[in-house]
């Protein structure tokens, strides 16, 4: 597949960002084919993934080609060059408007079956289910992850800092967690000396043996096998709750129960049934029959009981009622309408409200509306230790200073589904009391654990392939950016010592002469961090997957404010390269807003910054200086475009995407004349640079005036190019300036 | 004087340690003894001291040899081995009291001139000035320290733990202190080429130099020079206080204007000018026409206006109360009668009270005698960040346990005055802006600091003799306990990075092959000290002058409740060894009861465990096991009367003081017939350890039934030495064995 080398795949995805796409790539092609560069689209929208899974219902010009099996494909080629655009992970109402759509299109897609029968059905089903939630990331995610700031983001930073709230020194709040009965207090670890097949069983007391999982393990990989104790996280939450009561702090459960679907839910369940003790003992019986499911939080209280006499109702709401003043306060979500953090468990995540608390002065929003001390309470121990760290650090040393501070990037373990990520279908809440254990192909036991019922069990894998990928990537990206690195393991756990043992044995085959890589435990390497950030020194945090997740929003958002303008990478295991973009969505909003006034907030900076790491890297995989020079001067156009505030307005009438698209081609055209080691690149954008600078006004005018009115696009999941063309590419001035240019 | 090699001196000194003495030393003769060890007396009592100032006016057979002076040459000899007993620092009163004592005996020594003017009278003022005082340590300590809680105590505390208040993780208490303008950060540092004389200068803004002290530096001294800024100082006092009202903390400092003698008290005067601005602000002139000194506390204003007129004492009496309302709570000394942190300088000693507030769960006591969180004030950073770092890591992890930690023993930078603590005689309050520097004698400047008026400058010594025995006894250390060192030099101060230098190159000289010895800046060292500790492991502090005599209580008073538990071991630096008893002073409450009731409370602990360590180091040095194991033996024997609670009582009646000893010697006896390293040893004490069993009964009656009424010693400085022999040998049974041994 050579014929990829100098292919950059860019995805073609839905809503704002596939608008910004039609307006953005014209310009981006002018650059990349000046270094022989092909950008080449593949759909990977919604629609796109929908048709493509009946083309054999299409006529054949209505038929397109499956572009995420391409890009899947795509993966395993060590030249992959792919920049990945946020799209719509469709829940089932998204899926039947696009359906609808393409119909109205005429397109002969079969509707949505709600209640599959026939095997037609059930087959229109199976493609349908293929188009939903989350089907990109699996398919795209073939290694690990490397996610950093980059410098013209880190530099914005520096110049017009977030707000960060100030911290106290006799500030109250604090990490709370369990100091045992948790996963880390049970966790064993083995690895395996060659392939083998191993069964997950429940031994009952009775000598029962009941299977509850088979898995295929590799050589080298990792097992874990753990636990949490429902009994004494019941009484850690009591515990903890009359803490909170009596030295007068909120109480606030941070968990992750969108990502660890699973077991977060049930953990937040038990938080919920004993924050509302009195409740569910006086009508626990009645909210059973009624179906309550307290992993759903609260808010499955009040669900269940809408349709009770009112009488009946009302008494259940005063019993609500009751428990908070029995209870300490709650840290809101939204104290307006009363939503406290035990109303749903999806609202409160842990990786993006232990930065928001940290930012905000280590507070959280009360029942009345102010923001107070808090005990964030995060049962697991194994990673909640570091928020302590981080609080300690902050009402030692007061808020980090954005404008000061180094950054902390992140190489994650990822690929394979490794580590806790991967363990939702090896996770189980037992009903009864007995053994768990693993048990290998030959019948020796490789792990096991006494288990009450209540008590939450759990498998996690890592892969060998995985792990040596890994180091990789964190000896390179030590070596490529000559910055320290520091393995975040932890000496006590089991999980991390197996993982150490691999990560020393994997540091020999690289050249690591003059790096400064250390294992730490995560405390130390926070604390180290951190000390060395508010030095304004970086240190690469190198990470399993959990860490990877919950420091990649920990220190953007310390360090940017945000998460969504990281750079996102994931280097294939084969070799090939992902870049991702923005952490924000495909911005439904933006939508409304160009369909009713024809004006577009999208910012594309994400895509500007995974454009130019993906340069960068196909560069140096080639030695190509030329397509080096073209990544390094995208960054410094891009870092103009920020530093003169050039990023699209929100305010119809002003800047918006395809004028801020117009000054990144600007920029990047005038950093290319001014450089000097490619003297071929810079005369050929000399004049290129001049011309869009002569014509700014120009543009700019013909980019403002369409704005204010609707602009038609035919259609929201599957707009007509055509239009979306004519739309998105309004200046005529700068459209004969690109052909010019591409001629 | 190789004659030493065999003996041991064991100091005379006053009040109840000397009692005990009279008691102990035939018990321990008995076994010393048996492996031809000489244990010799030497006077340094008070009284001592005074007759051989004036032997000269003494008859023959009155005269006394100058133990102190024979002490001090010894500490020169590598075999010097020397077990020194508290002794009195006497005031100007106890001299008078002492020299009254000594004429009513017949001693023709002088009166104590109040204010000499004749030639003579100036000599006899000059003799007694020698006596005064802290006379003894200077003399005396010619090494650095090895300090550590012996295993005995450990075991002891680790069984019958002291009280240790819980934290709450909610805990507002937190340590504060500058971040800008203290010693810290303006600390410079040079290490001496060769031996030079450099002079410390005061250059007015007109060009006017003042030679404010000249020094003679060795070879590879290390000279430091600092400054605090006052004005700085001042602002920071306002913001803590403004903070603390603002938050809710009860304010208080922590310093230690005892031993920083010269720059603390400043520092403290600094403090209550800022507390009580008001009543400066109103009566600010007629307090200092009073002579108020602020650097000796808000007592020094109820001092001097004690004499005023009612109706005005009562106006700034009021105005004083006016204050508290305007400031936060104030930490309390004595609450009951309002006796605050400001009230006298040398009331609350950072080293002694930060450790006791961190047992008290972080709280100290407030105006109403309750316990309240703190803001504990250190202004200087340097090293009150280690106070922070466990007052977090207690926020973190709750109330160390007795029971189950590690333990952090510590050498100590301490010879030839080494650091801050010798400071005080190149300590300046600046009363006008200019520059201070330091110039060498070729004129060149060697450091140098633009200061202003008000600001304090110092400069401290290191010898290079000194540093290189430290690291020395840190190597020794921590191969002969097994155990990690830590050196806490900071990589970011001026001074440590000398040290660490030399550190690195005398470490080269040692063998350290197997042992784990690190730098580490003090908030990781502490920070490692802990965490080893929680988990029960043990870890050598070595650290500089001041954070010897800092972490020789905290730790102390964490893990044993006191310091005064704890051995302190100087190893001199010509190879000698002095072993220090007790913190506890020389207990002048203990002869009261003993001359009132017979009853002698005071615990020879001390003396036991500084007895072992002397043998051990003899027996080592020499190479002879005999002598290894009287010092294991006796530690075996020490532990055993804690087990026992063999200590003495403080209620007349009970076991005392002789009793104690009567059980350390039947222990010890007992541990040298049941070992079986010494067969001869065994054989010669086995029968002995019989017969003291035997005699068990008889002996304690005989030491019971003396109590009660009162002892005659006919003297208090000077006692009637077979009075005191009757007193303290008072079982005939026990002298009677002892002889037979002895003979």
């Amino acid at each position: 597949m050579s014929n990829n080398a100098n292919t950059i795949y860019y995805t073609l995805t839905d809503e704002a960002p596939s608008l910004a796409t039609c307006s953005l790539l014209p310009i981006v092609r002018v650059f990349t084919g000046s270094a022989g560069i092909d950008v080449k689209i593949s759909d990977i929208s919604l629609a796109g993934r929908v048709l493509s899974a009946f083309n054999d219902r299409l006529k054949p010009e209505q038929q397109v080609v499956d572009g995420l099996a391409f890009l899947g494909e795509l993966t395993q080629d060590p030249d992959a060059n792919i920049v990945k655009l946020p799209n719509i992970s469709a829940s089932e109402p998204q899926l039947q408007e696009c359906i609808t759509e393409l119909q109205g299109q005429g397109y002969d897609i079969p509707d949505f079956p709600e209640n599959p029968q026939t095997e037609e059905e059930l087959d229109i089903s199976a493609r349908y289910a293929k188009t939903l939630g989350s089907a990109v990331n699996p398919v795209l995610r073939e290694g690990n992850s490397d996610r950093r700031a980059p410098a013209a983001v880190k530099a914005f930073a520096r110049k017009f800092p977030h707000s960060m709230g100030e911290w106290s020194k006799a500030s109250r709040t604090h990490a709370d967690y369990m100091r045992g009965g948790d996963f880390f207090s049970s966790e064993q670890s083995v690895t395996m000396d060659s392939a083998t097949d191993v069964r997950i069983e429940f031994v009952a007391p009775d000598g029962t043996v009941t299977l509850k999982k088979e898995l295929a393990l590799e050589a080298g990989e990792v097992l874990d096998a753990m636990f949490m104790s429902g009994d004494q996280l019941e009484e850690f939450f009591e515990a903890s709750m009359e803490d909170a009561k009596q030295t007068g702090v909120m109480w606030s459960l941070h968990v992750k129960a969108t990502m660890m679907k699973v077991s977060h839910p049930i953990v937040f369940g038990h938080a919920v049934k004993v924050f509302y003790k009195d409740l569910f003992a006086k009508h626990g019986e009645l909210l059973k029959k009624l179906g309550v499911n307290v992993n759903n939080g609260l808010g499955s209280v009040y669900d269940k009981i809408a349709d009770l006499p009112r009488s009946q109702r009302e008494e259940i709401e005063e019993d609500i009622q009751a428990c908070y003043a029995a209870r300490p306060e709650l840290a809101m979500v939204d104290s307006v309408k009363g939503i406290s953090n035990l109303h749903v468990p999806s609202d409160v995540i842990v990786d993006a409200s232990m930065p928001a608390m940290i930012r905000s002065s280590g507070q959280m929003w009360g029942p009345d509306g102010k923001l107070k001390d808090t005990k964030a309470v995060m049962p697991e121990s194994t990673y909640a230790k570091i928020y302590q760290e981080v609080i300690n650090f902050c009402k030692t040393n007061g808020a980090f200073d954005p404008t000061t501070i180094g950054t902390v990037p992140n190489v994650g373990l990822m690929a394979k589904k490794a580590e806790e990520y991967g363990s939702h279908d090896k996770t189980f809440e037992l009903n009864t009391a007995g053994t768990m254990r693993v048990v290998d192909s030959d019948g020796s036991v490789l792990m096991q654990h006494s288990v009450n019922a209540g008590d939450i069990w759990r498998a996690c894998q890592t892969k060998d392939v995985a792990i040596r990928d890994w180091v990789k990537l964190a000896v390179s990206r030590s070596r490529n950016s000559a910055t320290p690195a520091v393995f975040w393991l932890d000496p006590e756990r089991a999980h991390d010592r197996e993982l150490s043992k691999k990560v020393t044995a994997y540091l020999q085959e690289h050249d690591t002469e003059g790096l400064d890589i250390r294992l730490l435990g995560y405390v130390e390497a926070i604390r180290l961090s951190m000390e060395r950030m508010v030095r304004g020194l970086d240190t690469i945090s190198v990470t399993g997957n959990v860490l990877r997740d919950y420091l990649t929003d920990l220190f953007p958002i310390i360090e940017l404010g945000t998460s969504a303008k990281m750079l996102s990478i994931v280097p294939m295991l084969n070799g090939g390269g992902m870049y991702e973009t923005g952490a924000g969505g495909s911005a439904p909003k933006h939508v409304q807003q160009i369909l009713e006034e024809n004006h577009l907030r999208w910012d594309s900076l994400g895509e500007f910054l995974a454009l130019a790491v993906s340069l960068e890297d196909m560069g140096m995989k080639q030695g190509n200086a030329s397509i080096q020079l073209l990544a390094s001067t995208l960054d410094k156009a891009t870092g103009k475009l920020l530093e003169n505030n050039k990023s699209p307005s929100r305010k119809t009438g002003e800047l918006d995407n395809r004028g801020s698209h117009f000054f990144l081609g600007m920029y990047w055209a005038q950093e290319l004349a001014a450089q000097t080691e490619d003297a071929a690149l810079a005369a050929k954008f000399a004049p290129f640079a001049e011309k869009l600078a002569n014509n700014e006004t120009q543009v700019l005018g013909e980019l403002a005036e369409i704005q204010g009115v609707p602009a038609k696009i035919e259609g929201y999941y599957h707009a007509e190019r055509d239009m979306v063309k004519e739309v998105m590419r309004a200046s005529p001035t700068l459209n004969a300036l690109l052909a010019e240019m591409a001629s």
